[in-house]
């Protein structure tokens, strides 16, 4: 007996006729004794709509008014709840014994951060029961209950999360996600035609492809599957490809070993900080980094220039997010800094435990930015990765040329 | 302090801008000190949206089959859910303290009869709690939970019945229904436009009214108010008139009581049966009328007349709601009789508790059909009411001329 659980996000639910195509997938992928738990997102748009109807009740006020965040909890769980219970209608149209259920009913407890609530515990006894009894289990993703009986939701990423939580809850062998790629790729293939799908990545370099931009998978889930070891396999809901296991370690074949970096990603959601004519003294920089710090402003690829030393001034350049560009500029104003601040740059990174034994990366990477002519304005590197801030206009070169180098095509 | 309840429904909360002034009109009525609680319907065509995705999924299968009947109700439920969420915004927009509850967070647990569960029980603990505190609570019509934890719905009528029975178990003042009429009338005003509107009712009076087809209110909850005794007050969502409350006798004013007949109703769902040339035999009707019983098929206004009585023969005609006529066909089949099914018959009856003192209603009634050429099929008669069959396309005339002679026109 195997139990698997398989997670189907809102782009596959879509429609009934996709609807009912997950349904057969599922049923005909489905073993005699395998034991099957399948968590949904919300239908296509749903969301949106109820997100626009929330924009309409409150006029000028702003749905993210912390007032209304239970209700909108209240009113964005009803999307899940009718993916599961038209799914649930589906298998039974095909003969298979099914049921629906929410998150409470699924027994996922969450702290009270609504609308980015964080699973607390899962008792599973229900699910267990149903799958004992032969039924497809049909869970409600992005959603869970909390000790008091309200409902939350949890966020980006909620549904992947739910799912990878509730395979490590039943112990179960994987957790499929299914989702509109086919898998995880060397690179963005709108980019780079050429880019490889990879058989196996580790927790620890998807996580960092994620953290510089690959969109595939949320941390969340990832780091949950790392913490409880349930190996996550992206596949394509649309075709039967093997698509990629996220896992501890490689498992399978040679090939995979043959290359040091497993992927390049461009992330364009960065601005670049210049805070101009620092007064250099010593603690200046534990005041503009702690100060960013208390207002959750994520910053990198720090750069202290030191001017004329005659000066007694140095430059100091950051990167953070686009959307804390607002409160960056407060922050550094309340400091009484000037700066600047350039919205028109990406991150180009190479993720890869292979480079931890191999040298030489950072210089391969360096070097084929440099042939392109490509002026690289910052670097930051983590045990298995190396960043390049470049001209946002150059940002997709970057990918191509550093994508060529590790991964010539032959 | 006085604890209302107010239940408005889905014509009421069918777009943003009027859950807005659902939730104005309430802030204003509500005096300082009053508790409200706000019952809900689904937002305008949202039921018959979900309806029709579910017909989608299943295709050629029946969405009524008993198979998917849970899952049914966990697709429906989430219509309410819309509801209280977005109202529980409004609320606070206007600054007004809330909280939206499904039918399970507010205490509602039904048997597990899907589709249309009875109420057991309320534990009204935590709507207790939250009035307590100050917030108007907004709970989820038509839903409950059974003691598995499954969602269930009330069928026909469901907000209405979830509105008394959560004032039954606050021991609310009133519950009061909002809808779109502005109260209970004599008859239908589009029949007849001198149809007055009534300052109070008696629940019988209001339960013979539904059962003879008056529509404003489904019996269930009038019966439930019954029980319990709690006042029921029909008003208008787009007015403030006063509207009709429907209670135990009339408290009010002499004018009330001057008329013996309260409400005259056009029930346009009926067909005439006749089962003819039946063996005049021993225990014939008790045979024919168990076993429309035994199919739950409503039989009304039974005539069995006597032919030739060389013949040993009777006919047995009555009526049957038109949704009943194929299993009535069957089942007289399988008895293996002979039939005729006449579908243009409409019943027109007039009730009221006054005519039990006043002899001479029924004289009346025959009479102004008598003067309008208008042939009676058949009579039936309760303590509180008397019903004619007439042919359908006479009823609205029947109607019109029932009414003016209990209620001249002055």
């Amino acid at each position: 007996m195997t139990l698997i659980v398989k997670k189907f996000g809102g782009s596959s639910v879509a429609t009934p006729e996709k609807i009912l195509n997950v349904a057969k997938r599922v049923v005909n992928e489905k073993k005699p004794g395998d034991k099957v738990v399948v968590v949904v997102s919300a239908m296509g748009d749903t969301t949106d709509d109820l997100i626009s109807l929330a924009k309409d009740v409150v006029g000028n006020s702003d749905i993210n008014d912390k007032m209304y965040s239970r209700e909108m909890d209240m009113l964005l769980a009803t999307g899940e709840q009718v993916s599961i219970a038209l799914l649930a209608m589906a298998f039974k149209v095909l003969g298979q014994k099914s049921m629906s259920m929410t998150g409470w009913q699924a027994g996922i407890t969450t702290n009270e951060m609504h609308n980015k609530a964080k699973i607390k515990d899962i008792n599973p006894e229900r699910v267990f029961k149903e799958l004992e009894e032969g039924s497809v289990v049909i869970i409600a993703g992005f959603q869970g209950n909390t000790d008091d009986g309200d409902i939350t939701t949890l966020g980006r990423g909620g549904s992947d999360t739910t799912a990878v939580a509730i395979a490590a809850a039943l112990n179960a062998e994987v957790c499929e996600i299914y989702t509109d790629v086919d898998g995880i790729y060397t690179t963005d293939p709108r980019i780079v035609k050429d880019a490889r799908r990879m058989k196996e990545i580790t927790y620890n370099e998807m996580l960092e492809l994620a953290r510089l931009g690959a969109g595939v998978m949320h941390p969340r889930s990832v780091e949950l599957g790392k913490h409880y070891g349930i190996p996550i396999h992206v596949r394509s809901t649309f075709t039967s490809d093997n698509g990629t296991i996220i896992g501890e370690e490689y498992t399978n074949t040679m090939e995979e070993k043959e290359f040091v970096i497993r992927g390049v990603t461009n992330d364009m959601n960065v601005a670049k900080v210049a805070a101009l004519g620092v007064p250099d003294k010593p603690g200046i920089a534990f005041k503009i980094f702690s100060a960013l710090a208390s207002k959750f402003i994520d910053v990198d690829m720090i750069i202290q220039s030191v001017r004329n030393p005659d000066e007694h001034m140095i430059d100091m350049v950051f990167t953070i997010k686009k959307e804390d560009i607002a409160q960056t500029k407060e922050t550094l104003q309340d400091l009484g800094l000037n700066m600047s601040i350039d919205e028109n740059v990406s991150k180009v990174s190479v993720v890869g435990v292979g480079m931890l034994g191999s040298p030489g990366i950072a210089a391969t990477v360096f070097g084929a930015l440099a042939d392109a002519d490509i002026n690289i304005e910052a670097i930051s590197t983590s045990e298995i990765s190396i960043s390049c801030l470049v001209s946002a206009d150059k940002a997709k070169d970057a990918v191509k040329v550093i994508h060529d180098k590790f991964f010539p095509n032959n």
